[in-house]
């Protein structure tokens, strides 16, 4: 299959270009027909290439597409593969050096806007897959094929989604296909925080008053909305929203063991890009526990009243915050926003109206690092860079994989095969050299789950 | 001299027009030229009226207006008369019916810009003390006259301007003339609040950071900015900055039981503007005591980090507020802003740098409410209109009030001639009937300062 991918190459890149040349930007409404048109040239190559039930399904925004492969038999594990075929806007235009829906290849690089993010993901796996069918005639494990439209504008539509098509979407591992890949220092994700964002507005009096004539005996929104975001923290660091920390699962031994050791290498950069010299929170846990496998709340914006330069002497109508949590397992996304809704209303009072709007949630992801999914995927990467990835946990927040593991409860292997950069700037570009390497380990890793019975 | 004045009413309105013609606003540089013809035209008025010294008095800014009378005897007080001659600026300019510098009566009302706010104080003194000159030939005490031209700015060279010159300003009384008169329910402050304004900037990392990257390990300057301004109050409501109390002057029974008894009249009004149902700090004091005689410290404004719709998932580089303080006698706003800074700037930490602007102070204003001069007002006001003035504490604060108490150490009486409206807004009027008998009770008021040797 190895080699026939390699034969493939330029036929790949063909297919690949014509892809590319369908601007499918998701956030403009006027690309509407363009993602429409891809979505539907996705699902006539799926065909071609052999899957079943090639189709779009509808949502309320951008069309899924779907398609599946599910002859080899009850033995064998069924894989969920999830890329999007959505792409990032392109303004501003006058930056890129050739037109973002022109793929042009410079010094072995592919430029093209989406072709790392995350038309390598789509692309790569139907062209993987094509391989094999051409080569074995049938693929090693049962295979679901979904491709995202709405990925670059937040998929507002993809939990419904997944929980409306669970048995569809039913899988025993979910092969996540989206992000960088680096064949000199490869890595993977075993964990991925949940997030709960949240705005809170304070409301005191109905219009904004002359602090000379009623400071004293009109509360002040401003007042309020410190001593909330003030309650938050104990003086460690610790957040102290009763109830929050209840669900936090204890790393064991081994993992902070690897997490300290992999640290050393981290921390230069970590410390480089962390804009000071001094951290914070330093007597709660290390410093890679807390910013990956600790929950964390943080004020992300704050305001009220005069924000002028000089004085003006008012007490403000209103006051508010907005803040994002970040969530670990075992924390349940929907428990951890009514513990601060909760905690932020019990300052309500009849001088301070509460509100507070939950604007966005997210699970938590975590799967076991010795699972056989992320074996296959580590086997896979030893065969053809004769190296494994290093196991890492993420401090960031993937929603679709909190949604994936919450609904279908299977182990996840986020692993994108998009090496390049500029990926949400103008002149995205794909290396090609890794990006062909990353087809040959995908080839290992359907193989390799299919040995492994998953 | 009250007959000479009634006679005289047609020249009064006379030279009054001439003055009013004069655009003297002081924000604006295009008006500089007109400002000094404004201050020369005064110059000339004063001489011709009979004063001696008269000349202008240059500042940083615009000039200062003097003149005195000093040959009533060192028997008699002498009187500082500070009022001011600048105006404010006229936009919108369409919403005036007739135009701002051509002064036009209608219905017994005179409209022009700064005919109330305070052409009207700067104008009536000098047409009293034109008819006690005409009458008598002499005034009947010693009269020191102070037109600022910069109060519409803000005063910014006051305080020097007075600490330079205390000899020069040196007085037994201090006549403010400045502000609103109301023959039907005249009132007179013999108390007007200080004024700490500070502006506080906390700074973390030195540029915004991901939070899901460092969020737990990076501090959180709306974090260290939130606990500081909850560090402020108690839950009762009292400022509990350390020091921050310990020279407000308790109030006598005698007072109090004033204070409660003028209240009922006044509190529907308060409450009705107050914009809300229900008052705070009620364990701390009355409603009449925390908004005029005790101190309070307000946030005027915040902000940091992100303020748009939606989530940004930022540790802000930075967050800050403005916030005033209100000072009560014998609070000094030297000591008060020394000790908000030392307050402030303990929250100060190697994850979070502190910086502490005053960007005002201004010294509260106390005067005996049985003092001779606040008498003599009283009873000039008793001949007039049959009634005495509501001696009332003002929650707000006039810098030149504290200033002149300050530097001079002189009792004020700070009463202003200017009945009308639209004070800083378009179409500002002057009500003439009770203007003209404002004239009167100033001339008794004169004689009454004399009568009672000051």
């Amino acid at each position: 299959v190895v080699d026939h991918l390699h034969s493939r190459r330029p036929a790949i890149l063909d297919g690949f270009f014509s892809f590319l040349r369908l601007p499918s930007i998701s956030t403009d409404p006027s690309y509407r027909a363009d993602i429409r048109r891809c979505a539907n040239w996705l699902v006539a190559e799926m065909a071609r290439i052999g899957f079943d039930n090639c189709r779009t399904i509808e949502t309320d925004g951008h069309p899924v597409v779907y398609g599946d492969w599910l002859h080899a038999g009850p033995n064998r594990p069924t894989v969920l593969v999830y890329a999007h075929y959505d792409v990032q806007p392109v303004d501003p235009l006058e930056l890129w050096e050739t037109p973002p829906f022109d793929p042009t290849l410079r010094d072995g690089r592919l430029y093209a806007r989406g072709v790392a993010d995350d038309k390598a993901g789509v692309w790569g796996n139907l062209m993987v897959l094509e391989s094999i069918f051409a080569v074995d005639g049938q693929l090693p494990v049962n295979v679901k094929l979904i491709f995202e439209g709405e990925e670059e504008s937040g998929s507002p539509n993809m939990a419904p989604f997944v929980a409306a098509h669970r048995d569809l979407l039913a899988a025993d591992v979910v092969y996540l296909c989206d992000g960088p890949f680096s064949a000199e220092r490869p890595t993977m994700a075993y964990a991925l925080r949940g997030i709960v964002g949240a705005r809170v507005t304070v409301s005191g009096p109905d219009h904004d008053l002359h602090s000379g004539a009623f400071g004293g005996a009109v509360e002040n929104p401003i007042h309020v909305v410190s001593e909330i975001i003030a309650s938050f923290h104990d003086q460690a660091g610790r957040v102290t929203i009763p109830g929050f920390q209840d669900r936090v699962r204890a790393l064991d031994k081994e993992e902070l063991d690897q997490m300290a050791a992999q640290w050393v290498a981290a921390a230069p950069e970590w410390h480089q890009a962390s804009g000071t010299k001094h951290t914070w929170g330093d007597s709660v846990a290390s410093i890679p526990e807390r910013v990956t496998a600790l929950p964390t709340l943080d004020v992300n914006g704050i305001w009220g009243g005069y924000q002028g330069p000089g004085l003006k002497t008012i007490i403000p109508a209103r006051a508010g915050f907005a803040a994002t949590m970040r969530l670990v397992a075992d924390q349940d996304p929907r428990e951890i926003a009514d513990l601060f809704r909760a905690h932020v209303l019990s300052f309500a009072s009849p001088t301070a109206a509460v509100d507070v709007t939950i604007v966005a949630t997210g699970w938590p992801a975590t799967v076991d690092r010795n699972d056989p999914a992320i074996e296959a995927a580590q086997q896979g990467l030893e065969a053809v860079l004769g190296k494994r990835a290093q196991l890492i946990r993420g401090g960031g927040s993937v929603p679709i994989a909190g949604m994936f593991q919450h609904e279908l409860g299977a182990p996840l292997v986020p692993a994108g095969i998009g090496p390049g950069d500029n990926v949400h700037a103008p002149n995205e570009y794909l290396e090609l050299e890794p990006f062909f390497q990353a087809l040959d380990v995908v080839a290992h890793f359907y193989y390799n789950l299919a040995a492994a019975g998953a």
